[in-house]
């Protein structure tokens, strides 16, 4: 199935829009998670590495049929090295195995021959000596990609049958993201740029939904530029970061959704959230619950979500 | 010692302002490397990694003392998974036992708290639960970024020394670079726009040499902007890929030197090559011989880079 369509699929059998962030942080991981990793390692990458893949696991428990997708943040794992990977190769794959879609968070971005090699990495096909694939890369359905060098190192990530997707950087969640992407180029800025590119490279990859597997990461806190946006990028799944911890409220959050769609399965956006989600049990009665305080917390996003979606009809 | 200062010793130690490319590909592997690894362990990830290690410890030893900077390639590493990683940072680790500096090229890019991470895995300095550092990271000297995201995403690399340094993608080498690059935006394109902001993220933060911190990569194959940007950027160094396979002379690669510098070690870029040297036993009487190749064909890149710069004083 096309990867726009299992992402429908999937907020059509969650009745979510939700993308659970999954950004581990040594300072948000539940305290009994912690303690019996510290107990078990020390103070090491070992204890940190065993303490995410366990809060991980739990987590995805907690959301699986609760939410679109999930969306692993590469940083937190790489800044950890090749047990940080493991940590995120791990969680990918379980995901997977509860049916849940993954979105990996790398934003990565290089000249044509070279981003092939990190589709590798995201979607796997890395080949051996004999040329057949080795590798099984992470999993993913889908990558963040960085656009500045062009269509050669989107067209990479991409294949005939669009069984993986790519979510383009076009206007993000953070303050600075002003410096570049709010340049005015002509009669448009250079996000606006980027999307009409983005429409453009998603234009012949539909599924059959309509929605096209080249997607568009566009920040919860720019409310009006997400529906500027939509304009020019109609049949693009929007990624919208910048809900909650950043400061974007669930208006915010789906100002960008497809004008007219009363399904938010085919309202093209997911919204995500990390901090809130992944660090839950820190509002929470006990941090023992700290899944529950995940589950919990989803449910008042999905709430939120669910009424602006509601509400913006 | 501040991170430009370091490359400027490098290459006035070495005579050389090449960078040498380590991009492991599976047909790039001497065929000697190749069947041992086979006979090993099967076409396997395995045997890619093993191959691929084996490689590049023999390409350092043999372009150590003859080059001013390596740069590993992030993307063919990480397309085998946790053992593309375990390569990477033990070919990270023997540069800086031989005393090479060390660019590692992952195109990073985020938010800033994320790209915090980044800088972590590039630099080390992942924190552990008692909020010390616990991570060692890559260990590199310098990283590349794309600066799409703007300033938050590039000071999150940067510390108040000069210890660690970034590369910025400004002009890149690729094709379809000119897709959003060279979007006109007011007096400037959208790369001089960048140009710009790396000038100023840098000018608070120079060596003795007068160089920074932050560089910028600016592509072999479009000279006549090499030298635009250089007007721009007169203190940063240029990163030059696109030399050789790409199609760039050795003329083309150093049309951003600084203007009136006679000495290589502070004209303000280095060149890479990958494929002419990590693969020179292709072109090599016997792939037994396949670190003398890469040894002669640095010694020759060696050569024309200094006619280029000499020439060009």
């Amino acid at each position: 199935m096309h990867v726009a369509d299992r992402l429908v699929a999937s907020i059509a059998a969650t009745g979510s829009v939700a993308c659970v962030g999954l950004d581990p942080r040594p300072a948000l991981v539940p305290p009994p998670v912690r303690d019996a990793a510290l107990t078990r390692h020390g103070d090491t990458v070992a204890a940190v590495a065993e303490a995410f893949l366990a809060t991980n696991l739990g987590i995805l428990e907690a959301v699986a049929g609760r939410c679109a997708v999930v969306k692993p943040q590469v940083a937190c794992y790489e800044a950890y090295g090749t047990a940080g990977w493991d940590v995120l190769a791990a969680t990918v794959e379980r995901a997977r195995t509860l049916g849940i879609p993954v979105i990996v968070d790398g934003k990565r971005n290089d000249i044509g021959s070279t981003a092939e090699h990190y589709r590798d990495a995201m979607f796997g096909g890395a080949p051996g000596f004999g040329g057949a694939a080795v590798g099984a890369g992470l999993g993913a359905d889908w990558a963040t990609v960085n656009a500045y060098l062009g269509s050669d190192g989107i067209d990479a990530f991409l294949d005939e049958a669009g069984e993986h997707g790519v979510f383009a950087l076009v206007r993000t969640s953070n303050p600075s993201s002003a410096d570049l992407q709010d340049v005015t180029a002509g009669d448009r800025t250079v996000a606006e740029h980027v999307a009409d590119r983005v429409a453009a490279w998603g234009a012949s990859r539909r599924g059959t939904s309509g929605l096209t597997a080249v997607g568009a990461v566009v920040g919860a806190t720019w409310p009006d530029q997400a529906r500027a946006l939509r304009a020019r990028m109609p049949d693009t799944v929007f990624l919208v970061p910048g809900f909650g911890a950043q400061g974007g409220t669930a208006d915010d959050a789906v100002a960008g959704r497809r004008p007219g769609s009363t399904d938010p399965s085919t309202a093209g956006l997911v919204v995500n959230s990390s901090r809130e989600l992944w660090g839950a049990w820190q509002r929470a009665e006990s941090p023992e619950r700290w899944q529950q305080a995940t589950g919990e917390a989803l449910d008042a996003m999905n709430r939120a979500l669910a009424a602006a979606l509601g509400s913006a009809a």
